[in-house]
């Protein structure tokens, strides 16, 4: 028996990605889904998640993909209807937020996943491996794409609780969350943030392992050329992994070890499967907390405008 | 025998509370002290941390009061050298840099002790008394000194990791985390930055419980007149609690439970006793949290310069 899921939010990484990876797993079974705007192929679209909790009781478990300042209440009503929760990342607006969501999903017995979709790439995994029982001697890490490019036009991602270029950083993070146990700790950043928003459009940022790696990363969204989204560790016995193509393609020592296949949201559904068949919640809020952290020490510099 | 303790930094908050309350509890004995500046009756004054832990072998634990930048490293040596640890309010600059302390701790099998002072006043624990079991229909904090009152040309307040405002907003933050459980999550905020400064002059903040309450918070540095640091909460009863003078005076329904006492220090290190007796740590990093998701969700206003 498939499991049966609903879908809430039908945007571009929903089109893109969700629906796709649903279609090609035969362990789920779309059954409806809610939005605003937007259409998925053969399931009815209601305006509103509650209605289709109404109408759908059959529903097992709910994808929750919407912009983050909407999540918490959808996810808290789609909890109190006894729905297991997967949320696009970032989990939530903020660390309450989100940990208020992990209480009410233990408190009701259904599943939290927060997938963070940069974690679940093969090259990833096996950078995971090397990396075990090795200490680290410098991490940097490039997160850099034309904000143009991804996002022409759009407003909510300056505002308040946008995460301006933390929106696409956090990828670069959560890659750091799955790499490294424990997980460095932010040290010191500069943020640039334009006049006319409550965000960065780039920061710097540097980290610490507290056994004396050098750890940086830079991130911009005021890039021009190609996408730059990589990880280069060097550990201590001198192994180099270069981590590029948002954690698709994994080089070591100049070998390339695992090729630019990017199989994230396969793998992030075949995960969901394992979840939902297990009963366990897969929670991590270490890449949110790298952002507030990162905001706790930065040094602001005002720059020009983005909107104007 | 007294627990054998040492002290680093002996600035105003030291001098004023930490000092008097050592030396009136009998289950203390102060045993040498570090700082760049500065005088502890009675003991050595070592200008190094690790030189004070070398020649001080008895020492049992350190209190950690320096400014919260230089706390992390200076904890860090003192519990890989074998030393329970109390830090001053907030633990760490940053949430992660205090789960790397919790860490370090437990690893290393020492107790740590996050000591949040406007936590331990009578009047607080009355206040979480009378709220257990009780449903909230408002909150409000407001939190307003006179910055230059206490911080009468301190620069490092406004740079990066200076907290501002928060700094003593904070130990409003710090009640809510004692008196409310679950803890209430932000869910917006208005920052006030100083054109020359990195972190909020000013800010106001709401907060949710996830069940229907009203929370607000005003925390304002550049207030002038007599302090103003209180929360009025009202439960959906009908009882309306007044925690005044900084969580020192309760007043509920208009009497008077407890008067202005401001007993926090002695209860501070009433509490470090029995934390170093059983070998029990005890941690809330739940008010720096607190800012953190006010800054991950703040609307940036910049307003006009404080340092010229």
């Amino acid at each position: 028996m498939p499991h049966q899921i609903a879908i809430v939010g039908l945007g571009a990484i929903t089109q893109k990605s969700h629906l796709p990876s649903i279609a090609a797993n035969p362990a789920f079974r779309l059954v409806a889904a809610a939005s605003l705007a937007g259409e998925a192929p053969g399931v009815t679209v209601y305006r509103d998640h509650m209605a289709m909790l109404a109408a759908h009781p059959e529903i097992e478990a709910v994808i929750i993909n919407t912009p983050p300042a909407a999540r918490l209440a959808i996810a808290a009503d789609v909890i109190a209807a006894g729905k297991h929760v997967m949320l696009e990342k970032p989990p939530a607006a903020t660390l309450g937020g989100a940990e208020h969501l992990v209480r009410l999903a233990a408190a009701a017995g259904v599943v939290l996943h927060t997938a963070w979709h940069s974690q679940y790439n093969i090259a990833v995994d096996r950078a995971a491996e090397l990396l075990v029982g090795k200490r680290i001697a410098s991490l940097h890490v490039d997160w850099k794409e034309d904000v143009h490019k991804y996002h022409p036009g759009q407003k909510w991602i300056w505002g308040a609780g946008g995460f301006g270029v933390f929106d696409m950083a956090i990828n670069g993070l959560s890659i750091m969350s799955r790499i490294f146990d424990p997980v460095p700790y932010v040290t010191s950043a500069v943020l640039r943030v334009p006049a006319d928003a409550s965000v960065p459009v780039s920061a710097d940022v540097t980290f610490s392992d507290g056994a004396g790696a050098v750890m940086t990363a830079a991130f911009d969204w005021g890039w021009r050329g190609d996408d730059k989204r990589e990880l280069t560790i060097v550990t201590t016995e001198g192994q180099r992994l270069e981590l590029t193509h948002s954690g698709g393609r994994l080089v070591v020592d100049g070998v390339e070890v695992v090729g630019a296949t990017r199989t994230e949201y396969r793998d992030i559904y075949a995960d969901f499967d394992r979840l939902l068949t297990e009963r366990r919640s897969r929670i991590d809020l270490a890449p949110l907390r790298l952002v507030a952290d990162a905001l706790l020490v930065g040094r602001l510099d005002i720059v020009a405008p983005v909107m104007t």
